[in-house]
């Protein structure tokens, strides 16, 4: 079995970079961390290019690693796992994954989340977790939404993406698309002029769109729509955060 | 008006130490960074006895700096604010505010949020968020939860403390109390044996607690509760984030 114990050994020094959204996109490959994200991309059957563990990792998870081919599998010191871990503490395990190939393609039915602008890693994440256990049938990341192999995202997202599709194209071409297809398309905004969410039907199909931390949906998106909605305050708060207000609606709007 | 240039300066270290709960616990005070937030503890008359804020914070605040009390106020340099921010970008203003004398009490009606064990700032943050959006009475920080006073809640909560009661108080005691007086008490669990959320009734006067992320709410309260409710999950996801959870659950169950 390879064993991997210098921090300065090459491959470590590029599995590093990959913490860099440049370099994933060059290299098309990725880092995961942990047993369960793991697990639920060798499940769903992505390219694993490499697994690293230290001997805890080893120990911990033994069965399960004798069923990985050998030749992916290195052993790696505590210090090799830190220098790759974004954690404070590395959970054992880490991954190099090859990005898929060829990106899903939009189906214009079911229930869509489409995101504009969304920058928080942890909010987007959070979101697609929640898309996940809501049974919507896929999200779209709009320009400026923060990239799904960014580590924070990947640790929110729980192994969501690897359950539903996500993909990054422009929004106003899919909004477009859906409203063609007569699919009602829901814009979010704090704004008297738009109606409450209690007020919408709840519907097999519907594209919802959240925005920007700060911003809130693009305008241009907002004169696209059928209805935009909101979420009542009723307290003194001036606003929700944007991935608590996608999981009220969508589990408001998912049959 | 005071100036103080230099991160050795010894106001600046003991300010410094209250990013520590401990010296926060004994200081009795904390600190709060950004406009909106000291806003906030301003207007709900909170005793701020600093506020320290760069040229770029006396710039763009000069209009509201002027009605604060002179004496509070301090200029800094640039190095001085960015060694007191837990920003990577420090917001030009921060304040030095004394923890309230009095806790709240809490009032055994209205509908209030108990979390045991929860341990991200950032989820108890913007559960006390959507608590206050959501429009209840207060909420119940139980053994184990995030203090309220670290910057990661303080920035997550965006003033809600300021808002409604957040009380620190063990669960068990509350949980009778509310029994007492006929409030149901719903607990959260991801079990056969709970029901969908969806089956109860809103209504106005309500205690719901949400658990620890990792292993959910305790069983021995989970045995008190009227009632354990639980989201159905539709797609592959596990589970949600807790923060997520409550609110869907604050937002269906209160009217």
């Amino acid at each position: 079995m390879k064993e991997i114990l210098s921090t300065k050994n090459v491959m470590i020094k590029e599995f590093k970079k990959l913490h860099k959204k440049k370099y994933r996109e060059e290299k098309k490959q990725y880092i995961i961390e942990g047993f369960h994200l793991i697990e639920e991309a060798v499940k769903a059957n992505e390219q694993i290019n490499w697994i690293l563990c230290n001997q805890r990792g080893k120990n911990e998870w033994s069965v399960w690693l004798e069923q990985q081919p050998e030749e992916i599998v290195i052993n790696v010191s505590d210090e090799v796992l830190a220098v790759l871990s974004e954690l404070p503490t590395p959970q054992g395990m880490i991954a190099i994954v090859e990005m898929p190939k060829y990106e899903n393609n939009i189906q214009f039915s079911g229930s869509w989340l489409l995101l504009d602008n969304v920058q928080d890693p942890g909010n987007v994440g959070t979101m697609i977790r929640t898309a996940d256990a809501a049974g919507l049938s896929g999200v779209v990341l709009g320009d400026g939404s923060s990239d799904i192999y960014n580590t924070k995202v990947l640790r929110a997202m729980q192994g969501s993406n690897y359950h539903l599709p996500v993909i990054r194209k422009p929004l106003a071409a899919i909004i477009d698309e859906f409203k063609k297809k007569q699919i009602p398309v829901y814009g979010t905004e704090l704004n008297p002029e738009a109606v409450s969410y209690k007020t919408i039907v709840r519907a097999n199909d519907y594209a919802l769109i959240m925005g920007n931390e700060g911003r809130g949906v693009s305008p241009e998106f907002l004169e696209m729509t059928d209805q935009n909605i909101y979420i009542p305050i009723k307290g003194s708060a001036e606003s929700l955060n944007v991935a608590i207000a996608a999981g009220i609606l969508m589990y408001h709007l998912s049959e």
